[in-house]
């Protein structure tokens, strides 16, 4: 229905106004009736609808409605496939209408920098693009069904420890390159109807105050059309969340709220205008989305419980798999081992918590696929204790002992990681760690499984034979498991994220969280592979990994072009073929690396991926398309993206460290940068720029000669000192030849020259 | 002779002042006769003496005066001997009096950042109380001459690509702790009579210009009571630089400095008070000086090698010694190999390159020792070049295969370190590589002697079996290493830096030397061995590190408390024997650890060395004094030292990775720091403070109750929820029983508690 807003909006007195910034309750906005204004629910999401059911309740903890519980944003990441992730999209979309339910909050879009977040579960990647690709996904997916999104947490919400009050301390490029780059593509390429400012000061301010961030870059540089909603408990000052562009405070501030915002208005602080146009992108996004409504919606709950499965078997990740263990026969001795194979932890605590439609335990899927085998059971460890009970690891020995093969379920308790708080260690449980020992003492064929939601250490990984990583992976992930082990699925998960040897070699660490309120991102945009590769710290597995029952050839890259403007894009292409026996799915990554620099830039950059289906013998070429921001890194003096010229090298691979195909290209930039030198500009700077040639050529008789060392100063020590030596400095060293006003018109000659050769 | 200085500042006209702030020449002040003002000379250190010979010309080029040369700094601080470095400063205050200098620029003590530093081989360490603790002796032995040092280079100098240009930005702990208490510790300690501000900027500021370094930090919070002297050629403004506290521009400034002065004092700029501290400063060491000078003084030059010599034994580092093949007998079949047993590498380019009295040939002491021994020798490698010439490979292998031990002497060519500018790469030249590995294809006892002024690595370190690491040994080198080579003299150097494994693990890889004219030093406090040990990084080899040929036993780690307030000291006596067959010298190193710390700090620290010579059989007591400063760290918001009261750790060892005796101690702070409550103090925090407890009780009904929990929230993310809540947000979760002007009355409650308490 077409309307006009702004007409509203003069209709609304000024208190109306103020109170469409604040939520009703906890989870509806505010229903002005006189205007038809309705009243629109947000909910939890993100890999799933988190629905109280019932009336809202002041802390949001209410039970929720049964609802399909997908596989977590570091699972989902894991399948590197876009497609896949729209369709979880289309099934939330699909769930949220049949609830009522408008805005759905989610994805995540936060970056791991440290493995030790307690809600990194809940996010994609260690890599921005990684990030933003999957998040734009899962956006497009949720709003082709007439729902809003909810992009969060905006922005550098990267730990739980003291989030409300941290302030995180993070440089401008690094800020562009890492935390913002996600959002950024997200918001061009799925315009999410709402994003979620982040609980943190961001550089000092509270990002649900900060202008630079809500109203400079998301809005007036993104050109996002929606609202920012905050993080519920977020605000600080509603006034100043206003002015700086954040529209809705949830949840209800109980009036409070509005109260500041109306007598802001009042005494000049806020401007009508800045309320207005808050107001303005209230009134549009929830008439879109009462407009969107499908009042009789339902969905057909054994279809997404099915869609579940298909994508956890594409969460997994195949570590290891020494001598080709897996998959099983579907015959033999099986001892199935570890708590969680029946206690599946399949989702994490907090915000995100689904109440699920149904839910696959492991152990019972397993006996349903491996029908010819002879599976025994043993619990091995209690889930809900840290110390060991022999018992239980001598009945876990004894049936393991029994068995041709042992599969340990082991992973993260609920209580090792949540929203709301951070890990402290990268360890399993001690009783696991114990229980691990015991079985390999007693059993040669020990498959791990794990269910986690971010990396832990593996002291134990040269003691087993094989490890799947099935992540945090929904409801279904029982089925998918079984799919995996027995080869009914071939996995083709790869890590989003790096997992180290040691929680010492993270990035982040020891400035990972910070002193007091206080966190310093010192290592920069050193975050995640880019990180290892810089300091040669080898990982336990890197970036990319992931292996799979088959295997690919890579062959044929070849590009369109090898020297391009940074206006140009080119097209990369290579063929991948199955050179195995079986059906897989492979994800080719394309990372770009500039081969010399003048900028301290990471060795390598994801900077495409594609998931390429192959049957086996089958060959297809799949292609890539770079573009300026493949190339550039964020320059702060330009504040804009900037491409240095010169090589850069393409390299695809099945990983970050397993590149199989590599070229070249040049790339010229269209940014001129012209200097400008002043009288510590060095002597070196000035030479390398060959419009003050001339300039210089005049200039040669001033400068201290060069032919004159002695034992002290070798020719490559005066040259040295030539090349960083400022100009000023040439005032003593000329002996008298150079003066203060000669100086000034010599510098007045540099910059002239380079000025007029840039014209 | 008393003057009255005051007086004689007041008779000086404007001019006279502002000509006495810069030099007459490059290496001498501006006298003013008719006051009987005389000119006194600086000359180059601080190895020693590079005096021009005959007149300054204006780059300070000319050939100098011989004087002896000792082993630069990197060397001295292997020994870790304060007695011997303060027997250096003599020797060398001597030479200078000898030759009618009034001041050595140095000594320097600037820590070594980066192994990639040119000018490292100038520096003590990694660390600033080794580094404090040496730069003091040498100053303290200087000036027992009637000479004056110049401690240098004042400050975070720590590289020399764009050093005239660069701005290093550091935070102000890692300052206080990392690059400012090696000089802290010299000027209380040693008061040198005058300080060399740094080329560099910091924080944005030329050192020159920087009236924090030099006025509120070295003047008044130190006490320095000498002048400041720039770097030759580091001024930028002379006025500026007056008025931030440095006094002494070099060299001459042409007139220009006085020029600039001048006017800046008639225009206000610079106030004349100002102008009058600095010459007084001035004045006060010019005639201290004068008064000082011996006009007849001479030296001994036989003694002062024999001294460097001496000197040489104790720095040299024994890094390998597999089976004991060192010391050699003085007999049998040996092959010298390496060019640079003749060629000498045993200084630094730049301004504290020596002219020596004489130079000992390695090869010629090697012989006039071992007489017993056949000895051939071979070039092994053009010294001047990077490219292997094959036939000198093959002699070398022949006389290597043809004797019992092969010693082989590489190292870094004077054009891969010097003043001016800094290394790339941390290998040795290509060619000396490949005859190693020609020599360890030929020969089963291979000793690798080492000359360079920093780290290298060493891949060849598994195939051969000792390792000498000579550093740049000065004048006397050759005869040290014929010294310990076969017995003469025990090793008991032990490395004053880490050596790392590969560049990339060094702690500021990859932000040195930084983007254009800014390097940032993100790695903070982690610096040297504080880095590799917080990273769980294995070096080469570690800081501390030495080995010997007899064996020490540590025992009886006793302290005279174990629990203490921050203003007592307490005594840590340990006992060292000597459990081998041969008079040898320990390095008893001692590091402190907090044991828990709400800041960010290292593994440990070093607090106390002492070196103990020790008979065969023979036992000592050695005892450490540990006060405030032992275990406080810089808290930038008291801008002062503090201890956080708790648990330190007392580490007693013989290298930082080999702890041999430790104990535990309780200290007590009697600095309270008060809180300030406001809107976003967490919970936690309030919750954590006993004195706030009665406010809370009171309170407590309005708090989120936490037994209301569900699945999605546990009661371990209620209770951090809680922990980390702001007060503001209890409004919103309160269901409004807490109002606005409520919360401001309960933080104004809270303050007045820990007020009350406090007082």
């Amino acid at each position: 229905m077409k309307r006009n807003i702004k007409e509203i909006v003069q209709k609304l007195t000024l208190e109306e106004k103020a109170s469409l910034c604040s939520g009703k309750d906890f989870w509806t906005t505010v229903a002005i009736d006189r205007l038809d204004i309705p009243s629109i629910m947000l909910t939890d999401g993100p890999h799933g609808l988190r629905k109280q059911a019932g009336e809202a309740d002041h802390l949001g903890l209410n039970q929720s409605v049964a609802s399909t519980c997908f596989p977590t944003a570091a699972g989902l990441a894991s399948s590197w496939n876009r497609e896949l992730i729209h369709k979880v999209g289309d099934a939330i979309g699909e769930e949220a209408q049949a609830e009522g339910v408008s805005i759905v909050l989610g994805p995540g879009a936060n970056i791991k920098r440290s493995p030790l977040c307690g809600r990194n579960f809940e996010y994609f990647s260690e890599d921005p693009y990684l990030t933003g690709e999957l998040a734009a996904a899962h956006i497009s997916g949720v709003q082709s069904q007439g729902v809003g999104a909810s992009l969060k947490h905006f922005a550098v919400n990267n730990q739980e420890h003291r989030r409300m009050t941290t302030d995180a301390v993070v440089d401008e490029r690094t800020l562009r390159e890492l935390y913002l780059t996600g959002f950024e593509m997200a918001v061009k390429s799925s315009q999410p109807w709402t994003v979620m400012s982040a609980y943190n000061r961001l550089n000092g301010t509270y990002c649900s105050e900060n202008k630079t961030l809500l109203t400079s870059i998301l809005k007036e540089e993104w050109g996002h059309e929606g609202f920012v909603v905050s993080d519920w408990g977020a605000v600080n000052e509603a006034a100043d969340s206003v002015s700086a562009g954040m529209e809705l405070e949830m949840p209800s501030s109980l009036g409070i709220g509005q109260e500041k915002i109306v007598s802001a208005v009042k005494s000049g602080e806020l401007s009508s205008e800045a309320l207005d146009q808050a107001v303005e992108r209230l009134l549009t996004v929830i008439f879109k989305a009462a407009d969107n409504q499908k009042p009789n919606a339902s969905y057909d709950k054994q279809a997404h419980h099915r869609l579940a499965r298909e994508v956890a078997q594409e969460t997994i990740v195949l570590l290891k798999n020494d001598d080709n263990l897996l998959p099983l026969a579907k015959s033999g001795k099986i001892a199935i081992i570890g708590e969680m194979a029946e206690q599946v932890r399949y989702q994490g605590g907090g915000s995100s918590h689904i109440n699920p439609t149904s839910l696959d335990n492991i152990k019972n899927e397993i006996e349903k696929s491996a029908i010819g085998a002879e599976i025994q059971f043993s619990l091995g460890y209690q889930l809900d204790l840290d110390t060991t009970n022999d018992e239980l690891v001598l009945e876990a020995q004894q049936i393991a002992a029994a068995s041709d093969v042992a599969i340990l379920f082991v992973g993260l308790p609920d209580r090792y990681e949540s929203e709301g708080y951070d890990r402290t260690h990268l360890n399993l449980p001690a009783n696991q760690l114990e229980l691990i020992e015991g079985i390999v003492s007693v059993q040669s064929n020990v498959i791990v499984v794990l269910s986690n939601g971010a990396p832990i250490v593996m002291p134990w990984m040269d003691r087993v034979n094989a490890v799947l990583e099935a992540y945090l992976g929904g409801q279904a992930v029982g089925g998918a498991i079984a799919d995996i082990l027995f080869g009914d699925a071939n996995p083709s998960g790869k890590l989003a994220e790096t997992f180290p040897g040691n929680l010492k070699h993270t990035p982040a660490h020891p400035f990972f969280p910070g002193e007091g309120d206080r966190v310093e991102y010192r290592e920069g945009i050193f975050v995640g592979y880019r990180y290892y590769e810089m300091k040669e710290i080898e990982p336990l597995f890197p970036f990319g990994f992931g292996l799979s029952y088959t295997s690919f050839a890579y062959s044929d890259l070849v590009m369109d072009s090898y020297e391009l403007t940074d206006q140009d894009v080119v097209n990369v292409s290579v063929n991948i073929k199955n050179t195995g026996a079986v059906f897989g799915r492979e994800v080719v990554q394309l990372y770009v690396r500039d081969v010399d620099s003048t900028m301290i830039r990471p060795m390598k950059e994801l900077k495409g991926f594609t998931k390429v289906a192959l049957e086996p013998g089958e060959e297809k070429t799949v292609t890539f398309q770079l573009d300026k921001r493949s190339f550039a890194y964020y320059n702060v003096e330009l504040a804009d993206w900037h491409v240095e010229s010169g090589e850069f090298q393409v390299l695809v691979g099945s990983s970050s460290q397993d590149i199989r195909l590599q070229n070249t290209l040049t790339v010229h930039s269209t940014t001129k940068i012209v200097p400008v030198f002043h009288r510590n500009s060095t002597l070196g700077d000035i030479m390398s720029n060959p419009a003050t040639m001339p300039v210089l050529e005049q200039m040669q008789s001033m400068a201290p000669s060069s032919d004159q060392t002695s034992d002290a100063v070798s020719n490559d020590m005066m040259m040295a000192m030539m090349r960083y030596l400022p100009l000023r400095a040439l005032l003593p060293f000329t002996n008298g030849a150079l003066t203060e006003e000669g100086l000034t018109g010599l510098i007045a000659q540099f910059n002239n020259a380079v000025r007029t050769e840039q014209a």
